[in-house]
Parts: C-alpha cells; sequence; structure tokens
C-alpha cells in the first residue's frame, strides 16, 4: 500500500481526493491536515464519507508525519506548497501539488498574476507539468507535479490536435468557458450563494483571469510558438462540470477532423472523443475521470469549434490528481477513477 | 383602451404577454386561444394570474373576434401567422407576430431552414421588423411586425455598434450564447425535463440553428455587407435568461469603446449599457424589458468580447412584443414594462 | 407622497421593498442606510434597480433625516429596531419593523430566544403585529408595526380557519415547513453556497426555531388558549418561496371545510383558497404578495391537512410591510402589490 | 460470475443498475431490453457509461435469453413483471421486480390502487418484501422478490424501531416526505419540465397516493396492528434524494430514543443512524445505497420527529434491488455498493 498524506483537506479537492481514494486499491492515507478543522473528524465535515473514514480526523501540518508518506497532495490555496514541497521531497516524499504553485515555468509571470514572489523557484525546473496526454512518459519519472487547472485542462484537451498539427491561426483563439460554483472553491462568499448564482449566468474576469497565463503555456508548447488566447470564462448555476467551448480559425483544408481527434486520443483513457455531430453534456462526466470532447465545422466554414467537458473537481482537480500518483508509482492508471458519471 | 388578443396562448410567450398586460393602463384582452385548452381559464393552467384575469379562459380561434381586436399577438409556432396575419390585416388589425414567420426577408430562406414553403411571402415586403433600436420609426408606422428571436435581440444589440461603425472585421464574428430552458418552450420533451437540463450545460445546434440566418440578416443590416457568423447556442440550467458573449476582431484602433456603446444606445430605454468592467448577470434582468451590455478589451488586444443579457420571455419576446404595440399605437414606450427585474 | 426611510436596505428585504415601492404610486424613498455600504448606489449592489433608483444611494443611519420621513421600514437583524424605534415614534415617524424585535408580547420569553435582554419593553405595548388578516382594524391605527415572519405568516393563515372555528385538536398541530434559501438572508455562510445548498434537502431546528414562540403567539391567539405546535422547517433548494404542509387532527365533523376557508378568507386581497383538490406550487406566488392555501381531508379521516404557500421575501416579509404601510395611511390596499407573481 | 437481465433498461433505475453493476465484481450483464430503442448502444442513451458497456445495446424482450439468466431486474411500468415473472421463474431465473407489482399482498388493494386486475396473483405468496432491514433471511431464499418503493423505504426505515417497539401511537402517523423529481420517472411530462419544477416546491398526491398501501402494510407489520398514515409527499426541486420526515406521538415515556435506534440498526450496513441533534442532508447519500436517520425530540415533549433521507435511484432502487441479490447468491452484502456518495 502507498501510503499518502493530504495537505488542506477541508476544500472541495480535498474531500473529492478522499472521495475516489475510498475505492482505490493500493493507497491509504496516513494524514490530511487542516489548521481550523485540527481534530474534527472528515466524516463530521464531509458526512458522506461516514462509514469509510471513521477513523480519519484532521490534524495540524506536521512535516514529520507528512514527510513519512510515500506522496502528498497539496489541496490548498496558492503559496502554501511552495513553502512545505522542499522539504518533502528531500525527504524522500513525492509531493502532487493541486494548487497553482508550480504550475508556470516563469517564476516572474507566477509572482505577478498571484501578486507575490515565487516562494520555491528553485523547484520550478524539476517540477512536471501533470497533463498525462501531454507529459505522460515524465511523470513517471516525477518527483513533483503540478496538477493542471480545471480550465487549462478542458482547453487544452480541445486545442492539443489542432494546434500540434498547425491547423489553426495560433494567434486568434478563443475559449469561452463555462463553469459550476465548485470551480470557486467552498469559501463563505456572496456571489457564491445559491440566492445569489441560481438561476443566473455571467461572465467573470473577462479582462484577465489566472489561468490565463497557464493555458497560453500549454497550447504554446503545444504549437511550438506562442498563442494568442482570448479566454472569457462564466460562472454557471450548477455544482460542478466545466463546459469550454473553442474556437480557431483554419488556416487551410484541415481534412478530416474527426479522425484527427479520434488518432489523438486513440490510447489515452481518461479522454473520449465522441461520435461526428455529437454535443457532450457536463452531467456526462460527472464525478468521473473524463473528458469528453467533440468537433465541429459550422457550414464547412473556416472556424472550428471543438466542445470539451469534464467535471472540475475530477479530470479538472482530484482525479486527475490520482492519475499522476498511479503513473509515478507504476499503478494501473484507471486504479481509483473507474466509476461511470452520476448520471441522471 | 386598446383591444388585444392572442393566438396561442398556452406556451411561455402567452402566458408572459398576459402577466406583463396585467399590469399595462391601456390595454384590455379581448381574446386568447388554443385549440387543446379551449374553455380552460387561462388561471387554471397559469394560477400565478389568478385574481388578475379570473373572467379569461381560453377559446378555439374564431377569425371574427380575433379581427374585433385592434392588434393580435401571436405566440405560436412557426407556421401559423402565415395562415392567419393576412386575412387580419385585411380587416383592419393589426398584427404582432412572435414566432419566426416574418423574420427573414427572403422566403427561398425560410423555407429551407423551416422545411416548409413559406406561407404568405405576399406579406413579406410589409413586414417590419421589431427591434425597436434599429427600427423604430418603420414599427411606428407598421401593420404586421416580426418580433426578433431571443437569441438575435441579444446578439445584435451587443454587435451593433462595432458593425454599424466598421470596427471589427465582419467575416469572423463568433456569438457563443447561453440559455434558459424556457427558450424550447413548454413541450413535453425528455431533454427539457429537470433531470436531465438540470446540474448540467451543453452546447446545441453547434452546427446550425434556425435563429443564424435571422441574426446574419440583421447583422449584415448593420454592417452594410454579409457578415459571417459562428453561432453557437448553448442550454444552461435556469428557467429564464440569455447570456451572449460576442467576441470580433477589431480592425484597427477603435476609440473609446465604452463611450461609443453608451453614445449608440443614449436614448434607448431598453438598452442598459453597463460601467466599464461590468459583467452583467442575467438574473439583473428577470422578468424585465431591458438588454445590459458591457464591452470589454482583454489586455488591450485585437479582440472585442461584449456581454449582453436578456429575459428571454421579456426583451427577448413578449416584453419587446408589447414594447412595438406601445410604438404602433402611439403609447408610452414603457407602458407595461416598468417593474424591475425580480431580484434575487 | 408619502416619505419612506429604510433601515438596513443591503439584504433580501431590503432590496425587496425596493423592487415593491419602484412601482408604488405614493410613495418616495427619501433614505436608505446601510452602514457597510455607505454612499454606495443601490443600483450598484442591485442592478435590477438601474434605471429605477439613479439617484439613490446608501447612507449612514442619520436618525435626523430618518425622522423626517412619514414611516421608516427597519430591514435589520434583530436588535436594531429596538435601539432606533423609540425616538422615531418620539419624534412622529411611524415604524414598520421587519425584524424579529417586537414580534413577541413577552419581553422575557423574546429574551431566552434571542439571548439577550430585550432593548425596548416599554414598547411592546404599543407594537400591533401586522398580519391584516388578523389585526386590520389595529394596524389602521398604529405607529409601531412588527411585521409578521415567513414561516409565522405561511402557517397562521393556514390554521386560522381551523383553530378559530375550534375544529383542531389545539396540543397537537403539526407544522412541517420548507424554505428557499433567501429565508437564511445574505450572509455570506458555507451553508447557504449553491455548491452546498443545491441538489439537496435538510430539515434545522428540528429541536427549535426562533420563530416558533411567534407562531404558537398567533396560534394561542386564534384557538383563545395555548397551542402544542410541532415546528420542522426545511432548507429547500430555491431562491425564494415558502411551503407549509400543516397537520391537525380534526375533534369531530367539522362540515364544510372549503366552505369555511373561503368564508374566512373572502374579502382578504392577499389570500387565496383554491378549488378543493389542489395543490399550490410556491412558483406561483413568486415575487407577489399573496398567499395561496388548499385544504385537504385525506381519505376522509380525522387528519386535515393543509398547503399554505407564500413567497417569503413577499407575503412573508417586504410585500407584508407595504400592506401594512398602506393600512397605516389609508392608501389603497393593493398600493404596489398588483403584480402578477413571475412564473415561469 | 452471475449472469443478470434487465427488463426495460431505459428508465432511471435501468440505468442506475448499470451504474452501479458496472463495478459490482460477480455481475455480468447479459441482456438489456427496451421495445423502444431495441439495438440502440446503452452508451449512446446514457454517455455517462461510454467506456463502460461499450458492446452491449438494448435489445427486444426475448425469453429465452431472459431464462438464460440467473436473475432478471425488473426496470419497468406497472404490470409488466406481472405477465414475465412466472415464466422465467418456471425455468429457473430469479426475479428482482423494481415495479410495484408484487409490493402488496393483497391482490384487491392493489387493483383497487392501479386501476387493473392483478395480473399474476398466484404468485403474491411467493414474493418476498425485500426490505433487507426486515427481511433478510427470506430475501436469502428467495426466488421472486418485490423491491421496495422509494417513499416506502424511506418512511418504514424510520419508523420501525418506533412502532416495533410500541413506542407511538399507531393511530395517528405522519409522514411528511419530499422527494427528487427523477422520483417521477424519465417521461415526457410538463409539470417534470426544469422551467416548471424549478424555483418550485409543491405537494401532491395529499389526498392519496400509490405509495400509502405499501407503506401501510409495511408499518402494519412493524406494530403488529393496523396504523393510521397520513402520507403526503411533495415535489422538490433536485435530481436526486427523498427527505422523510416523520411524526409520531409517544403513547409514555420512551427511553433513550437514540440509543434505540442505534440498537436497531447496529448491524446494518446501509443504514445509518447519525449522532443526537443530527439533521441529515440528501446530497450525504447522493449516488449511495445509504439511508441515513435522525431523531428528535423536540422540547421533550410528547411528539418525536424521525428525519430519513435517501437516494431514492438507490437504496430507493437499483442499490436495494442489487442488495436483494447479493443476499439472494451468498454475496458480499456491499459488492457493487461500495462507493460514497457524491458531495458536493
Amino acid at each position: 500500500m502507498i501510503k499518502v498524506g493530504i495537505v488542506g483537506g477541508t476544500g472541495y479537492t480535498g474531500v473529492e481526493l478522499l472521495r475516489l481514494l475510498a475505492r482505490h486499491p493500493e493507497v491509504r492515507i496516513e494524514a490530511i491536515t487542516s489548521r481550523s478543522e485540527a481534530d474534527l473528524p472528515v466524516s463530521e465535515l464531509y458526512p458522506n464519507l461516514r462509514g469509510h473514514y471513521d477513523d480519519l480526523a484532521f490534524s495540524d501540518p506536521d512535516p514529520e508525519r507528512l514527510a513519512a508518506c510515500d506522496a502528498v497532495f497539496f489541496a490548498t490555496p496558492h503559496g502554501v506548497a511552495h513553502g512545505l514541497a522542499g522539504e518533502l521531497l528531500g525527504r524522500g516524499t513525492r509531493v502532487i501539488d493541486l494548487s497553482a504553485d508550480f504550475r508556470l515555468r516563469d517564476a516572474q509571470e507566477w509572482a505577478s498574476w498571484y501578486g507575490q514572489p515565487h516562494g520555491a523557484p528553485e523547484l520550478l525546473e524539476e517540477a512536471v507539468y501533470g497533463l498525462p496526454e501531454v507529459n505522460r512518459s515524465r511523470i513517471r519519472e516525477a518527483r513533483l507535479i503540478a496538477v493542471p487547472g480545471c480550465y487549462p485542462t478542458a482547453v487544452q484537451l480541445g486545442l492539443l490536435p489542432l494546434l500540434e498539427a498547425g491547423l489553426i491561426d495560433p494567434d486568434h483563439v478563443i475559449a469561452d468557458c463555462k463553469s459550476g460554483v465548485t470551480g470557486a472553491g467552498r469559501g463563505a462568499k456572496v456571489p457564491s450563494l445559491l440566492a445569489e448564482a441560481s438561476e443566473s449566468m455571467k461572465a467573470y474576469g473577462a479582462s484577465g483571469h489566472r489561468h490565463l497565463p497557464e493555458i497560453r503555456q500549454g497550447l504554446g508548447d503545444a504549437a511550438g510558438r506562442p498563442v494568442g488566447l482570448t479566454f472569457v470564462p462564466h460562472l454557471t448555476p450548477m455544482i460542478r462540470g466545466i463546459h469550454a467551448t473553442l474556437y480557431g480559425r483554419l488556416t487551410g483544408e484541415p481534412g478530416d477532423l474527426q479522425a484527427r481527434f479520434e488518432q489523438r486520443f486513440r490510447d489515452e483513457p481518461f479522454v473520449d472523443v465522441m461520435p461526428a455531430g455529437s454535443h457532450p453534456e457536463t452531467r456526462s462526466v460527472k464525478g468521473a475521470n473524463i473528458c469528453r470532447l467533440a468537433v465541429h465545422r459550422p457550414g464547412d466554414g473556416d472556424t472550428v469549434v471543438v466542445l470539451s467537458v469534464i467535471d472540475n473537481l475530477v479530470k479538472g482537480a482530484s482525479g486527475q490528481a490520482i492519475h499522476n500518483l498511479n503513473l509515478m508509482f507504476g499503478l494501473d492508471e484507471n486504479a481509483g477513477l473507474e466509476a461511470p458519471a452520476l448520471m441522471p
């Protein structure tokens, strides 16, 4: 059994790690930390876990206890992993960070978007961006993983086949994204109240959102050159799910787009290219570690539209983190991730 | 008092006409027709109207009774107004059609999208497209109004200032639209069930939707040339509301976009240009005849993003229909349309 | 025009007063106070009000300015009206308190439920409980109104006909109530997040809720003796609405219950006894100042079931407050309250 | 591997069987039937199953193929199992019926509630009511199981400890139940539309609902005498979940109610008695085969309140059906049912 720790377990990605790991055959949770909820049984905060983790309680972060784990997940706000990752790595514990701390390769860019200096620039070279569909072999060898953000996962998977093949104009890519409210976390904020967010739809961050540089970095890697991206996220009245609607302008005759997408993800267990003409629904991935894609070319014109859906808490966070763990420890990629989505 | 009739009153735009007209000081409803619900009191089908229309019942469509009205609203599926409008006009009754029957000037194009011949091509020349922000003076003189569709209203209002001034490339306009489920009508269809549509988001009609030619026609009028539009509608888990996110590529330095939008709609009672940096929410227009707009230029780049929200049943249908009525009969434009949106 | 002030206008009952008063022909808002949002235009916090109150901003509470009003609404947490009501009354301003401060006649009982001494026991004798269906004539003469709570309004209206006529056992009355989340206010609390409250149903306060003594007081007045009430509120995943399901045990043959209910509320503009066999929906009162009732006697047995629905923010708060204002100032009872509910 | 068939697999209980059985280690699905969708791959109707059942398609009901199974689930409207169960049993195939066909022991009573004669009264004696918490040993030996309804499961589990011990007056029991909309099935009906059922709460069947006789039968067995039950179901705007709020009048001093509930269900894997003072949320059982209970005695009075929550599609239908299968075939009771609920 692989011993794992979770730092910052009270948020939605933390409880989602617990939910998924409850069915993982090779993992045992050694510690889950929370300063604010120390000593509280996890099943008291999350009653869905009653009967599954009855002996597990939140504890104050204790480096000794975490260092005794084979791997530690960080399900924390940005900045926390900066302070602890180095010590853990030095003691032989692998780190899988679900926060934004190691996603950008450029410490300066990180600092400019997060308004504080990068806390561990010396680790950036080692950090591997944990998108298995791009970096599988590097993940297998990695000690420090930056799990991609939710929007970046949905957007990159939808655009990779086009940018890698040079089929669209990289200067004018549009990602219109819609997210459920768990994307905003479990913080008590007025705009996240049911009375405020329900029965409504709105854009936010239209002039700039922190996921923008991460997406640009990944798309730039795929295109082999900088990508001009307009990214507009929207808040949608649902708990889970991201729907990315992606628009690119074809630079020439693209050939069979459907075949190209199917080919690109043929061996990927967690990307599902749907049949031509499909419109994937976010509910078809609710609770499951899967990205479903469909590619359209309206009127056979020069615009290609890709529809990409994930569960922001699973393929967009905790499920993808476990996928990384499975790769790092040579386990079945599917371990803990086999359950179908909950539908209806 | 102006005597009005409503044909096809059992759907959502029908009941919305009743809700709004209940507070209209100059209108009296003479007849509301429904073949399927003839003799049923309207307040039995729509208990929110108990106490407001206690003597009003649905009746079988009776041309005599309708022709005795000053104006008749059609809140019907496409094709119905084709059959009745001519007779009513001939007898001096003005027609305000909320369906798609007279929105397209080209009968051939109509036939190709609706899969049946146009039933009244001889009326097309007379029909006025009822978007007051474009056609106010023609509406004042009109006998036959084609009330714009919900998506077309939200999209056109957001793009008019840009296309009229030639600020964006007309060949590559994108309209990513999100609609509440009343946009699909009151028909009993599995995909519209709460159990199917709730907690989910999906695109539909990505390869072609019936509102596309209507939007293209209106945008083309504004641009003075054909417009290349990619239009992707999405189903959103809410009852009412459309959020249109519109992307255009600037052809040059646009000047002060905020000022331009404010200037364009300065005298419009039902278009609200929000302050720079705003993100309008659909709930801010719930139940109200208003379009709220915000214009963004992310990173001062060459892409302009317009956010446009309406209530699909009000400014996108019944409210706009009443606005047309007010204009046609020389009433206060606001009559029946003054109530603020219901928020929260 | 009657000059009114609103103390504590940033919460849901405050904005609902603004929404309803925007259409009131006889009222002008002189001041709306908020310590936390002083100087903020109301339409910035509540964009649905853009175009309606463009010159109105929140202001620090200023007793001089409030005392210059004919009436002041308190839309505040409990305890605030205690401190200000006396002074305003002394200066001739009438007070309509939407909080719980003056609902209980017994200051000791108030103190025990609210965990602090009653701050103005000397005003209790003068305060009139503002349920027009019980106290209309006293309200007309009142200077200080305690607007009933939302649950108490729905429960009392449903049980009055039974208790006043002695038809049910007063020792064993059950009120199973379901409320939308605006009942919990606009405070930023984790359990009120969409991600927590949506797609779920739960009871709360099953062992005792602050509305219990208020309901018992009102039911006791109707019965002429103390009433034994079990009251279980539930949180329901919707924005607005209360559904009270009320159970009483018949003490004998009750006669025609339907007729009795219709008779009791025959002259009430804001109580709608629905036809026998009806099941009122909360959406049929969304945004409207109306209570809809239905009475059932399953299997002609000894249990009577009353279904009672209101909009918690309208008939359960701000609408009823305006009804009280109308009565106090001799206006049409309907003024500002005529709009039908928003449905769908 | 146990070979199973599913008759009527297109509804919500059918897909839920597929979702749960996808993770069952001992079961293989041999056939899933649907007249209307014959030849359609199941993953086309339910895209959440893509990657899980890629070779499985709906087929016309074929008695030969079904009789080759070890067990057949009926996920059909009432009346269908009547026609097929006898033949299957005769050929050695066990039958687990999720419909109402064999729940009532009295064929006459069945006929009166369902408006048609009972189609297989000769099987009633053999049928075992599949509530494992009551009939575990009989289920182990059974050939024909009537899986309890959703409301009956939630209500019986909450009241068993009280009625079995004679603690409450059996003549006056109240069950106020709230259900998500999947309880109404996947039929295309206007009242189940998101636009109709969302943002609203209503009771239905207040004068009599088909689950009433089933609940009365079960409660009567527990009490050892007929039970007088008032049962009012409500439609709640959520996809899944039942919340039963149960009221009984104590006949004397009941002792430690919390301990009694814990004792009654101590060895039950799928009933969770929560700590004293709890208010279980339906979301805490979303997708999981568990009933969570809490018992309250407000004000230490003579009324006991039990809160009981289940997922209507799991513990209220398909999960409980699989639990029965596990018992009938001597498998681990948990097989296929171990996953925690999906929360948030």
